[in-house]
């Protein structure tokens, strides 16, 4: 089942510069691991801002909540989740 | 280029039924010429409300502007359009 | 999987108060219908307002959209839906 | 007689890291506390947020104060309480 | 106990102005009943607005739901309820 | 005359604890002292938060700014001030 | 004492045209006849709005609400009333 | 001296179509001699709104309410004005 | 021209208490000599906040921003700034 | 294409002055350098606040988010997108 999520980075000034670039590094890594496993379908940068709309594919929201509460920023992100299902004029047979 | 559109309808509840359900009739053809087109790139239904989240394949604002302001709903939804760009993070290649 | 939803209920004034009497004892016959199926799990009333707090065990989003649409008063209601999950200090089996 | 609360947990970034694990710890063993003792009925995560959503059982506002006000992760938890009632549709005895 | 309520009142224009007089003949009945009985235990103006701040003292949630939605105008009105308690610093033994 | 006061408390974190509790026994002799006067007229407990309803009997606003800038605690509070007046349904006479 | 009162004119789309200038023309002569009584002591137009910026130099705040409520638009305007008081750096001796 | 406005256009779902119709027509006739004249010196449409973000070169305030309020759309819409200035960073001569 | 501002101060807990003094004398003298000048026409203290409506009587928005800018402290204030002209109903000359 | 972009610029308390101002050098030397070039196209002060308002001209949302993170003040900046599109009203050719 599908869950929108836009997700907004707030890194705080004082974090130290080399913690936040690993920190960086350990979310890119775990994000394409979750798109190669099909679990984080969709991943856009929204222009302008530090944050991202995702689409994800799961099996449960406690199978949402997994994935999220692992992501290495999870700390310093706000999450804005949606319940999506099929919508009545969609072509696609796999956006269920 | 890729736009985030979040649309929610608001038919009034003295529209006539028989005018309403030629307009919806008419908004699903048209989106899913949209979509065959590849314009109209994903659709879901948000879970529980009147309304969707979408991303359109468009060449410019001005023609997000032209498919948007022609769906039959237009004058009875509002839009919200953000501005999509490729993540950094993303493996495929035509999330761009 | 469970949904948590806030529904506020807005009739217009000019709705026939036959034509909206109708509609509440349809609604309430269907909201007792579904609780005693396990769906509508949680029912409570929030003091002071024509709105409540529910409660949904459904096996998808899909699931708890076409459980809501379906619903006499849909189109006069807000939904505010949370996806919800197993906490994990719960000590209930069954607040999964 | 029922409270709705959904508590958010802002734990301050520079809050010591042994200090925090202690408060979870403690928050979880009154918090299973009150759930055996019947005072909070219903505990449950929002996906992919550091928050919950809770249903207390409690014999005055005072009560719910008194139980909430002693949480050790009170000064770090925005509460939002609604009072609830038994829903004139509702088929469950004790959902009063 | 008590509850605190903000009552904003919302008079359709198109409401018949002999029906609206009417209305507030009832609600002022009813409210000044309801106050020679200690349940509306304080009922103020806001100055500027169609509105009022009151402090109810009723037996629970349920007694209070069961007041406000019993008001001649409730369905014209938008409530705010907030559950009050005694406060450490309060020197009045009723203000409890 | 009367002035509905909603105080919120915001203790910033690092802020010593000797000195939160030195100010909360000065902000609480000064409540008392203010209600022993007659000049902070009610004073409840908003339950689940760390903040409070007042109504205040003052001379005039520049009397209300007075007394409130003067609480120890004002620097860490988040007042919303409303002016009140007798309701035309009150039937209490000095609820003015 | 000095009440600041933003006055917002909402009239609906379906008002006799007659009666909405009968209306304003009331308006405007109450409103000169209350200047000129030294009691509505500023009037701006918010440029670009139906609306109004208003200091009102009043005996109490339930002068204040029988001023305004016996406004010929009262019942289309929405009023946000904020309670003024003389400031510390002010060099004019009546703006107290 | 220059005013940014966004306007936003509601158009009452039983206006009549002839009449909106002309009204619009009005609306651009009158907005493109206020172009010519410099004073309307920026106009852009908002992507998937029916509102515009707009840019006005105007004597004072009082000569911008006199341009807004005169539009045949203006009873219609709502406008958000900002006042601007030059920037410390502007290359252009003319973006006062 | 007229600009209503409305100026809400937010001092940092952790600015040292000889400098914040400082900066309020020097705050309190430049508002003084504005005042003297005519520039800054009217300062109210807002009941019961650390924050002033103003008028401003300017020869544009850049001479309101140089104004306002060079405020000792500006960089701790939130202002809103909203454009006023003479009102049609007004009889003060010189509240243009 | 055209984007209008509100920006904020927060700068944290607590950070050195000499850093603040070098980095406010090199976001003009930054943004002279896009003006030239016609990719930031206008740019405004919003009067009273450390803000202001642009407008982009880019070849996609890709190019806007690149041009906009890398600007030195960047991650002490709020952003807001909104895009444009040619007005059917406007007489200005290059206003696409």
């Amino acid at each position: 089942m599908l869950f929108h999520v836009e997700m907004t980075v707030n890194l705080p000034p004082q974090l130290d510069a080399a913690r936040a670039a690993a920190l960086k590094e350990e979310e890119k890594a775990m994000s394409q691991q979750l798109q190669r496993e099909g679990v984080w379908r969709h991943l856009w940068r929204i222009a302008g801002r530090y944050a991202n709309v995702s689409v994800f594919d799961v099996e449960s929201p406690a199978h949402l909540h997994d994935v999220l509460s692992r992501l290495p920023l999870f700390q310093y992100m706000t999450m804005e989740v949606t319940a999506l299902c099929r919508h009545g004029s969609s072509i696609r047979a796999n956006d269920q």
